[in-house]
C-alpha cells in the first residue's frame, strides 16, 4: 500500500446500512465488499444529510449541510454558486468523472443570469456538479422522461434490445414466462427477471465503463465517482439475480404496533403512502426484498471484478476507495415504504474507506463506532491528495484521522439530517401545510433522535432503552426536559452553518491588524 | 401625482431614527426629509437586519436575511450568485446605477471559478452588487486603503484641494484658526470646518451627481441609489455646518446606570470599546454630536435641492422614492459609541416612502407603525414597477399594500437582525470565542427583544415595561418561560430562511402531476 494518488468514490443507491453481510445481514453474502471492510474501516454510524437521493448526493458532493447548499429535494438544481468535489479536485491534478448517477440538475437561471453555456467546458462542469460527464446516468427513464442521449440506450440498442427506450422496455421489463412484457413499475413482477442479460444490464454496463476509464487513466491520477443506481426501485434484476433469494431469505419487518397508536402526523401520512400500504404486506414484502437483494449481490460481484482489476493493475496501492450509500430503503420497516423519513433504517448507511497510505495499516479491518456523515467524505478526500480543507465553506470534517489512528482532541455528539416534503403533493395537503412549511430538521447522538417538523409537535426517540426507534417520547411529559435541551441544540447546530462562505477564517483574524495599518481610527478623542 | 415609472432609493449612512425633525428631534430641523414624510408614510418601526453597513445594505438590495445572503460583516463578499435590485429592475427596462456608497466587496474567488471579468459588462455589475457604477463611492479613504480612482479624488484635485489623497487631507481634515491641518479621525477636531469648501464636499458633490443622472435619463425610466456616506464618521462638517449647532443642542445620553450592574459579556465587551469609552463623556458628546447634526443638516438642505427639481421637472409624479439608513449610531446612549449592538437606537432606522401612484392617496403624511424590515424595500420596489416578487428567493414583503392602503390579511410580528463580531479581534479575544463563534441573533416583536449570542447567555428586554432597554432581563428567573418561547420563535424563524432558492413554488406544486404523466410509479404493486 502506499500513498493516495487516485480516489474511487462508489456509491449506491438506496442501499441500506444492514445489508451487507460485514454488517451483519445473515442471508445476503457481499464477500467483495466485506474485503473492502477488512481491508478498510467500516464506519458503523455513518448518516446521510437528507432521506432522499438529490440533496443527500449534493451533501456528499459540497461537504455542506442541505440548509447550507439549498437543493433541498430532487430535481431542485444546486445553485451555481456552491463548489463541488471538481472545484477542490481539479486544480490539484485529478481528472473527476462520474460514471452513473448524480441526481444533479442543472441550475439553469443562475448559469443564464452569469452568462454561462452548458455548451462551454466551465459551464458542463457546473452543470454536471463539477463532475466531468464521463457517463452520467441517473438510472430512471420513464416513457415520458427519458434523456434521449443516453449513453445506455444506444448501448442496449447495439446489443440488439430495439427500442426507442430500451430502458423501459427490457432493462426495465420483465419476461413472463409466456414471453409477454410485464412492466418493471408493477413490484408484483420483482421476482421476474429482467429482459436484458446480465452483462448488459445497468450495474454490469457501469462497472464496465468505470474499468474502461480507470484502464484509459494509465498513470494520471483521477477521481472516479462511480455511482450505481442499484439497488434502488424499479426492482427488477436480471437473472441469475432475481431468483438467487426467496421468500424464506427475507427478514421480518422491524415494525411495531405501538408505533401506529397516537403516531405523528407526518410519521401517519407516510404510513398511507402506496408503497408504505404496500411494503406492509407480508407477500409483497416476500417478492420485493429477495429481488433487491439480487440486485445487491450483483453490485457486489461487480465490484468484485473491479476490485481485481485494481488489484492486478497496482492501483489497489494508490487509490482511496470510498463505499457508501445515498440512503436506505424501509422495505416494511416501520410500516413505511421507500425513504424519506429519519428513521435508522434511512438515514443510516454503510460507509466504508480503504485508505492505501501505510499509516493506516493499524486500522484495516475495524469497525469505527462513531458518529460521522455524509459531509465528512469530501475533507476526507482533500485531505486525502492534500488539498487546504477550506473551513469557512466545507461543514465535514476528514475522517483521516479515524482511518489513520491519529490523535482526536474532540469528536461530534451529533449527526444531523433535513428534509422537505413539500414535493409531495397528497401528502402536503392531507397535512395541511403550505409548500414553504414542509421541512423537518434532525438530530441524532448517541442517545436521543430529535425530530422537529414546521406545524407539529417534535418526536423524539430514546435510542438506548429503544433501538429500534418503535415508541416516540415527542409529546411524553417526562420528556419535556430533554425536547426543550435537544430542541436548543439543533438550533444550535442552524445557527452554526457556514454562511460566511467568501471570506477566510484568515481574512477574519487579520482584518483589525490591516484596518489599524489602513489608517482607520474608530472613536478616538 | 401618477403611475411609478423611476425610483430614486435614498440611503443615509449611520443616520439614527430619531434625528430627524418629523421623527420628533426637538432640536435639528430637516424640513426637506419632513416634506417627504408629509408626501408619503413614515415607517416609525422599520428595522434594518444587521447593525452595521456591509451586512444590512446586502440585505436592502437582495431583500433577504444575513443567515440567507451569507455577507456577515463589511468586506464580507456578497456571493456572486446573490440576485439584487438591478438583477430584477434591468429586464423591466430601467437603468440601474448608484452615486454613493454600497459597501460591496467583489466575490473575486467566486467569479474567477464561473470565469467571470469584473472587466466585462456583466461582470461589472456582480462585482458591484448589481448597480451600474455611475459613481461608487464608498467614502471612506484612509491614507493607506484609499481606491486611487475614486472620481472625487479627482473632482477634488480638479477644484484645487491638491493632494494624492484629498479625501484624507481636505474633505476629512479640519483647518485650525492658525491655518494647521488636524486631521478628522481624531474626534476632538469635529467641532472646525472642514478643509472643503461647502459646495465641494461629500454631500454637495454626490447630490450633484444624482441630479447629473436623472437630468440626463430624460424620459428613459431608471432606478437611481442615492447612497449619502453622511453622517457616518468621521464627524467633519463643512463651514457652515460644523458649528450650526452646539453643546445646546445635544440631548442627554440615554443611559442608565442600571446597564452595568452585572452586564451582558457581550455589551460589557463593547462598552469598553474606544468610542464608547470616548463617547460617554458629556464634553466629547458636545463637540461630536453637533457635527453629526450639521451632517444631517447638510444632507437635508441638499435633498431639498435635488427634491426641487424633482418637482419642476414633473419626476415627482412618476418617481417612487425611498428615504433610509443602513442603521443608527449610538452616540454615547446606552454607554455606547458607533453601532454593532441591537438596541433600537442602532437597529430601528428611519424609513420614508413617497409613492406617486394615485392609490396611495390616502395615506399622505401618516405614520405607519407596523413593524417593517429593511428587506422590504426590495420588494417593494418590484412591486411599484409591477415585476413579480419571487417568493422562493424574496424574504421581505412589499409595503406597498401600506401606502396604498390595502386589505392586510396579516402582518408580520416581529422583526431580525443578525451580527458577528469576529472582525473585532480585541473583542472576540477578550470574550474568548473562536472566530466562528461570534454569531448573534435578534428577535423584536412589539414587546420584547430577545438576542442569542453564542457562547452567553441570552439577553431581553420588555420594551413596554422598559422603552429604553436599561432592564435586561436575560438572567432573571422569572422570565425563563419567556425566554423559551422567544428561542423556540427565532428558532422557528431561522428555520423557515428561503433556501431553496433555484426553485419556484410553482415548480414544486406541479411536480406530482408531472412526475405521474411521466410514468414514475412509485411502490405500485
Amino acid at each position: 500500500m502506499g500513498k493516495v494518488r487516485n480516489i474511487l468514490f462508489i456509491m449506491c443507491d438506496q442501499l441500506r446500512w444492514d445489508y451487507l453481510s460485514c454488517a451483519g445481514h445473515p442471508r445476503l453474502g457481499t464477500p467483495h465488499i466485506d474485503r473492502l471492510a477488512a481491508r478498510g474501516v467500516r464506519f458503523s454510524n455513518a448518516f446521510v444529510q437528507a432521506p432522499v437521493c438529490g440533496p443527500s448526493r449534493m451533501s456528499y458532493y459540497t461537504g455542506r449541510y442541505v440548509a447550507s447548499h439549498g437543493a433541498v429535494w430532487n430535481f431542485v438544481p444546486l445553485p451555481v454558486g456552491e463548489l463541488t468535489l471538481g472545484d477542490y479536485l481539479r486544480p490539484r491534478g485529478l481528472r473527476v468523472a462520474v460514471a452513473g448517477k448524480t441526481h444533479m440538475a442543472e441550475d439553469a437561471a443562475g448559469m443564464k443570469r452569469l452568462g454561462l453555456s452548458p455548451a462551454s467546458g466551465r459551464g458542463a462542469l457546473i452543470a454536471e456538479g463539477g463532475f466531468e460527464p464521463f457517463d452520467r446516468d441517473d438510472g430512471v427513464h420513464p416513457a415520458g422522461w427519458h434523456e434521449p442521449e443516453s449513453r445506455y440506450f444506444s448501448y442496449l440498442r447495439a446489443h440488439g434490445y430495439d427500442s426507442a427506450n430500451p430502458w423501459q422496455d427490457f432493462a426495465n421489463s420483465a419476461a413472463a414466462s409466456d414471453g409477454s412484457v410485464l412492466s418493471g413499475w408493477h413490484m408484483r413482477h420483482a421476482n421476474l427477471p429482467a429482459r436484458v442479460k446480465e452483462e448488459h444490464s445497468e450495474t454490469a454496463y457501469m462497472t464496465d465503463r468505470a474499468i474502461e476509464f480507470i484502464a484509459a487513466q494509465g498513470e494520471q491520477p483521477w477521481c472516479l465517482h462511480l455511482s450505481y443506481i442499484k439497488p434502488h426501485w424499479p426492482y427488477m434484476a436480471p437473472a441469475p439475480y432475481h431468483d438467487m433469494y426467496g421468500p424464506d431469505d427475507v427478514l421480518p419487518a422491524r415494525r411495531s404496533s405501538a408505533e401506529l397508536r397516537d403516531p405523528h402526523p407526518v410519521y401517519a401520512a407516510f404510513t398511507r403512502h402506496p408503497e408504505s400500504v404496500n411494503f406492509a404486506k407480508d407477500d409483497i414484502r416476500g417478492t420485493v426484498v429477495p429481488a433487491y437483494m439480487g440486485l445487491i449481490k450483483q453490485v457486489d460481484d461487480h465490484l468484485g471484478r473491479l476490485l481485481g482489476l485494481l488489484d492486478r493493475s497496482g492501483r489497489m496501492a494508490d487509490t482511496l476507495i470510498v463505499f457508501c450509500s445515498d440512503h436506505g430503503d424501509y422495505l416494511g420497516d416501520h410500516h413505511l415504504g421507500e425513504k424519506e423519513l429519519f428513521h435508522d433504517t434511512v438515514a443510516k448507511v454503510p460507509l466504508i474507506i480503504v485508505d492505501p497510505d501505510a499509516a493506516a495499516d493499524g486500522t484495516r479491518g475495524t469497525t469505527e463506532q462513531r458518529l460521522v456523515e455524509a459531509i465528512d467524505v469530501l475533507p476526507t478526500l482533500l485531505d486525502a491528495v492534500e488539498v487546504a480543507i477550506p473551513d469557512h465553506i466545507v461543514e465535514g470534517r476528514s475522517l483521516l484521522p479515524l482511518t489513520r489512528g491519529g490523535k482526536i482532541a474532540s469528536w461530534r455528539d451529533a449527526v444531523f439530517s433535513e428534509f422537505d416534503y413539500s414535493f409531495r403533493r397528497a401528502t402536503r395537503e392531507h397535512l395541511g401545510r403550505p409548500v414553504d412549511g414542509c421541512r423537518m430538521f434532525m438530530r441524532r447522538s448517541e442517545r436521543w433522535k430529535y425530530i422537529v417538523a414546521e406545524g407539529f409537535r417534535p418526536q423524539l426517540f430514546d435510542l438506548v432503552a429503544d433501538p429500534d426507534e418503535f415508541v416516540d417520547l415527542g409529546a411524553e411529559p417526562a420528556f419535556a426536559a430533554t425536547r426543550a435541551e435537544l430542541d436548543g441544540q439543533l438550533f444550535a447546530w442552524l445557527r452554526g452553518r457556514k454562511m460566511r462562505v467568501t471570506t477566510t477564517n484568515d481574512f477574519v483574524t487579520g482584518w483589525t491588524t490591516r484596518s489599524e495599518a489602513a489608517g482607520i481610527k474608530i472613536g478616538l478623542w
